[in-house]
């Protein structure tokens, strides 16, 4: 199966280059970048030469459209929508891994990020493509929109505690800390290392995108939800942890149990038992995400951890592929 | 007025040494080691040769309450007891930084700390030596506990708060990340640079001490309170940044005004306003707190920022001494 | 093929442990240690639960011998010696991580480590593993000598060099500068990370042991060599960049095409040309050495780039056994 | 005495703020930026608020020259040129802290910089501003031209040895590794974080124009030298550590000797012996260099550290005005 990278040279792209060249049923077709085309993408990324020495190709779909069979998008959002448009129309496979079709909710997401949406149509086409949830949809499925990071860190383990309603839905707080690669690779002096080096602080609060994303996703599992959502910058390139406090009643070996039931087999999540903490060290370059529940009273403390720039994003997208394509979730991944 | 640390050569010691080479109305009188007496200073830390190459005494109380004033205690809790005894029995003034003195309840300090309490009949004498709260204590008093780090992080922010009932009392999450220094200088596989480089984590869930002293502290304000309090280790060497998660229906007005109530006219608490975000690096290497608010309908989260080795210890417990001794609060600290 | 890691806790171990998981021709057999036997791997690293559950064994090297065909020893040195004795006299195929066979040369090798060599009859068994140098040598070969990390960065440029004649052999000033996991696991206070944080110093200045193992291994390319070495701690976790400085009247044409000659189809050395620099960053978790040289005058300086766990240790010694089993050498690898 | 800063939002110029604050001598007539004028310097250096919370003005020098007595221009070079012209037309001191004055030899600086010299005539009413060397020269000076970070790792331990004669002139090897903040706070691919984060690497190999620098005036100690210098790019903020390789026969103590006769007395040079190894952390935040030596044979290594914004810059700035008012030099540095 022949799939191209579209957007190579940012992060996202340069760790899906890395996770193709390992993967034994697909095939590189091609590699854009608006900025670099033409050159080597061995010359952007040195890491790559003797492994990938590709030049990097433009960003005409039309001609991009017939290279391949399938489509990583790594564009900003609203420059995604078009290229989903186009490739998707002829009949092409699109894991998209903006923001552009998280939402199937047009307004919402007309709201979020401040800017129309051009293919609202193709709204109700797009499958979440958060793999252990909605796994099931993706099979069969032409358009995955990727999770962002931060919302797989709090998703993957509070949607099953609410499904089945092990905890108070009217009560979520997510205090989430990400690496600087989060920020993308365009220098700017908020992420440059002087400013970042020793140095660790909030943003965005009550203002986050994701918090968008995390309670329309969630919403799903119990209704109308609304958490406070607080990303922090680590200084450290890769890897997000998030601690999410939450009310409940439940005995912790239920909150156990009920993740088991959602994720047993799924080998890509590890739940952490008897007091044993998720950590960023122990994801970092890998596409696991790492959980853990903590109860005191009825207070309940759950712990994730994963590399932002896999779980959180190319890592879950080729996983996503390997659903839609019939393959085994894990190929290429572990 | 001449002044002694004892145990000089752990980094909360390290700190109070540079601190009192700049103090224009204080003079080291002796530094003291466990493992390094008989050793320069500069040897252990080359970073002070040229500026303090004093050589290192021991620990034998009876002799260095001949020698100073005022005596500044880094030494672990349960030891710092002892010392305190002896020199406060000989009319010293004592600044202890270790945890010792910090709980008026003798009872919750013995279960906290799993050990007995050998010098109960001090308790109340001995004023929590966070001063812009208790400085009024502080004058004249003989003996100060210096508060814990991530306590000084969460009470100086919320304790006005709850004190003016502007906020939920049952409602107290604090998110804490602290930098390696506060793990302290003893060489353990946790704080070796491979295990903590790159890496992110919590630890102590709902079982750190520094919880139930957060609590003890808080309950002065508002009677019987419980917060959920949840440390994380930071990769960087010093500093803690505290999200305080609280619910309120006080519009942030209100927040800030009590703030400048309780917090006007001193230096070193910085109050943010307009989206302003505290941020370990503009701290590191100060005295400063520098404490914002916001809030979205009833959810309010506050943030605070300090360098764990100055406004967490050090830089507090010289600040305490200058109340004590009747100087200005932020000599030698500004 | 059967093999086993003995003393797979500490860093290289770990990296070999990854590797095997990965190698299409090799099986793990048994992984022992020392402190931890009883436990699993994923235990001691839970970034390998999932992946290796393994539960480790001790090191009784006459069980250990029964149980596979190779054994990877990640054991100090002196107490490798011993484990090679009862394996290699067995018939086991050993790849040695340690510095006991490094040296043909005994007495060397005595004065070097200042200790006796309890099995100097096999030292002439012994093929000094730096595969790319002295692969023909390994074909067949049942005991490998893995270089050390800092002799791999400066043998593998400046070998070539010297061999053809190309460069002053008077004249070698290697200033390498290293990652902190090159110091090992064992905590202590010069690989704590409040001492190693924002820190950069050289150590061991003129008296290092691997100053011996590269005048040793150079020797044998120009005869009698005596290189200036200087060995640098790096505030970051794993790759060694050495740049080593030279006297040739050679154009750089002439050195690039010697390393041409010698490297040329071996895929783990890139050579760098027209100006391109090494860096930690690109081969960080790989197992490629990056070189480049650089001419002004007579002066000669010759840049490498490895990952001092890799390439310096546990990737190299895959290398090595591929060879020794007739693989192909980078299998696993790349 | 009042003093201005021009260009006091750049690294150096935020580091020169924070010691005029605590000169005892010195007052702040006014701060300046190009692109932040009207902004208070707190706002775009928070960890300023409370203590200096000035609104920066522009660089318009003729307001500007009416001001202060004293002038630090923390200006890039050639623009640094125009404003030394004003300012010492119309009788003020003047600190220069870029390059445009650090070479008495107008066809070099020309060459060196590929730009035309427009204030020629003042060349020779530069002092080169390292004052343990040249501080004679800098009393009753006007015009400082402060050196470059790395030459003044390089200068002070290995000018005197060559004025005396100690070493031979004709192999001068200095390996030379700086924090990041010497590329100043303008973001770029190059200074982000994570490009920056655990790499490390050489640049401008043969080609810095530091190397001019230091061969210029290292060629006042003992005529035409042309040294080899290689800088490397460290993943810390702040700090240079420069290892120089000399030949020599002189001993050990001779060699000390030398510097004690040049550096006895000078507080901020600090010369370690007894093989104890300078390191950048012992000198961040500080404006001492540390120095040592050691030998083998005929290999002499010295090895020096300092902070590259302070003794690097803003504090060597500092202690040449001290000196050109006739202050203590150590005045508000110790």
């Amino acid at each position: 199966m022949k799939v191209s990278v579209i957007g190579a040279t940012g992060y996202t792209g340069f760790e899906l280059v890395k996770l193709l060249l390992r993967h034994p049923r697909l095939e590189i077709a091609a590699l854009t970048s608006e900025s670099y085309a033409g050159k080597k993408i061995s010359e952007v990324y040195p890491a790559l030469s003797g492994l990938c020495d590709a030049v990097l190709k433009d960003n005409d779909m039309e001609e991009r459209a017939s290279e391949a069979d399938a489509f990583f998008l790594c564009l900003p959002h609203k420059a995604a929508m078009e290229a989903v448009k186009t490739l998707y129309g002829k009949g092409r496979v699109v894991i998209d891994l903006s923001a552009d079709f998280r939402m199937s909710d047009r307004a919402l997401y007309e709201k979020t990020y401040s800017t129309r949406h051009t293919a609202p149509e193709l709204l109700k086409e797009a499958v979440y493509g958060q793999p252990e949830l909605f796994g099931g949809e993706l099979k069969g499925a032409r358009l995955a929109a990727v999770p962002g990071c931060y919302p797989t860190s709090v998703i993957v383990p509070v949607y099953p505690i609410l499904k089945e309603g092990l905890a108070d839905k009217s009560f979520i707080i997510a205090d989430s800390k990400s690496g600087v690669s989060g920020a993308g690779r365009k220098p700017t002096l908020g992420n440059s290392f002087c400013e970042t080096y020793g140095d660790f602080k909030p943003y965005g609060i009550f203002g986050h995108r994701h918090n968008a994303e995390i309670d329309h996703i969630l919403s799903r599992a119990a209704g109308e939800v609304g958490a406070v959502f607080t990303p922090h910058l680590l200084p450290l390139n890769r890897g997000i942890l998030s601690t999410v406090y939450l009310k409940s009643q439940a005995p912790l070996s239920e909150i156990e149990a009920c993740w088991e039931k959602y994720y047993g087999g799924r080998r890509l999540v590890r739940i952490k038992k008897g007091g044993e903490t998720p950590s960023i060290k122990n994801v970092a370059g890998t596409s696991f995400i790492d959980m853990a529940a903590f109860r005191r009273g009825g207070d309940l403390i759950v712990v994730s951890a994963i590399d932002n720039l896999l779980k959180g994003a190319s890592g879950q997208a080729l996983q996503c592929l390997n659903l839609m394509a019939g393959f085994n979730e894990t190929e290429g991944l572990i």
